[in-house]
């Protein structure tokens, strides 16, 4: 007799094997309802959660290793959370190295966790390893990219990722509308995505009002909370200051809160500030102190985890993009 | 001839092999007066970088395992840092696991760590795995306890801590001469050092000014956020609330100050806040806004590199407990 597996809860319900996973290990996020149909499937299909570590025999070392850019920030940890909880009822522990925004560091670090043999790799790049990551690819190390594409679109990579250019045009278009016409810009690297993107959909924004991108007011960082240190210093220090920063990441948004600050401007009064993804420090703020694009990290996270177990447990080859759509969370 | 290290430059200087480090590679941390004596005395013996590479020959791996309780919380990540610049030029990477503040996860990323053969190991634990920890040590791969003891003193392992008691004594005596005898406690678990010594040295403070511990006033939390969280809902729910809130670590008061926050209460006109380790987020209040103990987390981490690269390069046997004194922080 077959051995029922997770899997075929899920795909007689219709419904991901993250969802049936988290339902029978109680770890929460899923309706009254689902959890039901879960229950009553399992009994139907007589599934016994043993069947599962059996399955583990041909597993390598059960290990997946995350490389990503800050370990330290929220963001990054939700995306992390995710992936475990959609791995965790395989046996699957995650094993962490920085990138520390560093392409040399980087490469060095996939090929230390290539060597440990982990058995798949998830990856929000600090750019540039091209050629690292597609032979990788190439040696059958299951590596789904999330946060951050590549240059190249064409290594038909896994991909889990928001609509960046998106988020920034209706970040940026909300604060064109409510009269800002001086934007201080802090942008991440525009060697990644993630940093080009959003600048690219600041761009789109402004173009479409008929306004151009004023160079004395970019500042280009490279994501971390000096950025948003520095870049406050540099834009109290212009003749002519902006009326509103948009950072484009969190931590540098972090960062640009601290100095403002500091320097004794109160936030949203003195100075409005808008945040490419959410502000963890910013609960301790009034109420709709920042104006945020807000992420979907958790659900990337269990989505890319899902991507690695089709490719663990079925060989399938990729799976292509998952787009997520941030949204403007304001709540005035 | 023989090839001259960084360890003769910090021996012929009498100072340490991490400060050399540091020099070098012009890391920071490190005085004018420091670098000019580093710099004269690697041009004196000679010293090229290239023999540090050749001394890696013997290097099983070059990664270090570094498991902590919550891979999110900056104190984790700044002592992270410290031990990376202590062993960076040495050619080592740190990998991290997270134990998530659970005896039973943190036993099997000990187990997962060793399998993938790291070089040596930096554990803040959290707790009850001693039999493990001293399998590990008879094993002959070195092992500091960083942050956290275990319950057992005898194992004779390297420790990098704090004087808990000391900090948790002098937060809760501040408080006290400032009024406050309904002092709400958060504490951490107290399966751990740092949350019963430091729920020692409360009881210390409050004993010799002739009080009790009031078990209505004490809330048992496990050092995350949500227990911060979870401990003000309680406190502002007693009919006789405390007039100050004292909470064991920097997460537990950073989700405090988030829950005050979102009941209206302004900190510190509504209620005054104490936190033991500093509240990154507090920033972007008004300046002494909350109470703190200062830790030295950069420091601990430097030295727990440094006593790890001790027993790599010399087969040092254990050197014993180097304890760091909190200091209590207020800018009136």
């Amino acid at each position: 007799m077959k051995n029922v597996t997770i899997r075929d809860i899920a795909n007689e319900l219709g419904i991901s094997i993250a969802t049936v996973s988290r339902v029978l290990n109680d770890s929460g996020y899923a309706s009254k309802e689902v959890k039901e149909q879960v229950f009553s499937m399992a009994e139907k299909l007589r599934y016994q959660p043993n069947a599962v570590a059996r399955s583990l025999k041909n597993h390598r070392t059960n290990t997946i290793g995350i490389i990503i850019p800050d370990i330290s920030n929220p963001y990054f940890m939700t995306i992390s959370k995710g992936i475990e909880d959609s791995v965790r009822e395989y046996g699957y522990h995650l094993i962490f190295m920085s990138g520390n925004e560093n392409p040399v560091k980087e490469k060095k670090m996939l090929q230390v966790l290539i060597e440990k043999r982990v058995d798949a790799l998830v990856l929000a790049t600090s750019g540039k390893n091209e050629d690292v990551i597609r032979n990788i690819k190439e040696s059958g190390v299951p590596i789904v990219l999330i946060d951050r594409k590549l240059r190249e679109d064409s290594l038909g990579l896994d991909l889990v990722v928001e609509d960046n250019i998106k988020g920034a045009y209706d970040l940026t278009n909300y604060l064109l509308e409510r009269g800002h016409h001086r934007i201080g810009v802090i942008n991440g690297s525009l060697e990644v995505s993630t940093g080009f993107e959003r600048y690219e959909g600041f761009r789109k924004a402004i173009h479409e009002k008929g306004l151009e991108a004023n160079p004395e007011l970019i500042f280009n960082g490279n994501f971390t909370k000096e950025d948003g240190i520095n870049a406050v210093d540099y834009f109290l220090n212009l003749q002519n200051k902006p009326s509103a920063i948009l950072s484009f990441n969190n931590t540098m948004a972090f960062g640009a809160i601290i100095q403002l600050t500091k320097n004794g401007y109160s936030v949203p009064h003195d100075m409005v500030v808008a945040s490419f993804g959410e502000v963890e420090a910013a609960q301790i703020l009034k109420p709709s102190s920042i104006i945020t694009i807000k992420q979907s990290p958790y659900e990337m996270g269990l989505r890319a985890g899902e991507i690695l177990l089709e490719h663990l447990l079925d060989n399938a080859k990729e799976l292509g993009k998952t787009i997520f759509d941030p949204h403007l969370s304001i709540s005035e």
